[in-house]
């Protein structure tokens, strides 16, 4: 069995989404050996920092909240589809050049994994891309940005998702990850009543 | 295969070690339905809140810190043991009544899972038995308790496990989980150079 770590290390000068300095993480100590006989530090963060689950509550005002969430639907099978090539946004036609299929948890592989746009002009999934995904009725999907859209007012893709019980999980890391099928784990931390969690993801490979 | 969670909800009023006012985190709105188009909060907290790992960094100066973490030792094979007649603490003397195999992840389920101690006199493991539990060449140790010790200055218990490149594991909730073997997903959120970082546990049990 092989572990493949597709985490977003969390740290002070990590990307941000759209560069918002309020969304950048703030860690600080709280005790060091200089005063004290333990070094313990805190994390100071917006939910949606690095790798994390959206729950309904995000873009619902009576959505669900983090710990509503079946942990059945973040651990579980999994299929990594190689965008790479797709420019600006992945549409319904390209996700029909893919076999995806009913309850598949998919994990959606683009440039941003392998470049610097993560902050600016990063790919994301369209409208006609999350009508797909619930038609073919997957329970989750996940994408290598910090959003899972960028230039759609209205959180469509969001709404379509999160409005149809798939999971979205972001800020994911898929370089060098090889277009297959997984065991993906990515429960979040149990932050009771809220409305996003960072989770630690990874993918096990059988051998 | 069947999910069980062993996480404690994280919240301002969950408990804290010794109920020390600067451990409570606090979790606050960023955004919200009424003055934006999506709800988000923050999370301001102790990295050791809640179910967590230690890294050797939180009792050692140069010691390694939670990115370096083998994540093969956090999703691994281990054994729920039964110590909740221990009054005070687990010793040697009571891991000796228990089959522990090398390269086990020993859960150690004592009366603090049921009871109001966790902020107060919580059973912890003592330095004779971070001993034996290191002589037995176990992988890790979790307990249901915020802090694997509480009454020893020295931090003997967490300098002989972190010492010997034993996962601490703390703040489990293990009411209603029967001794057995399990499989233990628990890898800790991705903090860089920290000492320590929260993470969702849970144990699989096959059918």
């Amino acid at each position: 069995m092989k572990i493949i770590d597709i985490s977003m290390p969390v740290s002070h000068d990590m990307p941000v989404y759209k560069a918002r300095e309020e969304k950048r993480p703030h860690i600080s100590v709280q005790s060091s050996f200089s005063d004290a006989s333990v070094y313990e530090s805190r994390i100071d963060m917006n939910m949606h920092t690095g790798t994390h689950i959206d729950a309904p509550m995000h873009i619902f005002e009576d959505g669900g909240t983090i710990e509503k969430l079946d942990l059945s639907k973040v651990i579980t099978r999994s299929r990594v589809l190689d965008f790479q090539n797709a420019e600006n946004s992945i549409s319904r036609e390209l996700l029909e050049t893919k076999t995806i299929e009913k309850g598949d948890f998919v994990l959606l592989k683009t440039k941003n994994s392998a470049s610097d746009i993560l902050e600016g002009e990063f790919v994301f999934l369209d409208k006609s891309g999350a009508e797909y995904l619930k038609e073919k009725e997957v329970s989750g999907v996940g994408i290598d940005a910090l959003g899972i859209e960028r230039s759609q007012p209205g959180h469509e893709t969001h709404k379509l998702l999160l409005g149809s019980g798939i999971i979205i999980l972001e800020g994911l890391r898929l370089d060098g990850v090889s277009e297959a099928e997984y065991l993906l784990l990515a429960a979040p931390v149990l932050f009771k009543g809220a409305e996003a969690a960072p989770a630690r993801a990874v993918l096990i490979q059988e051998d």
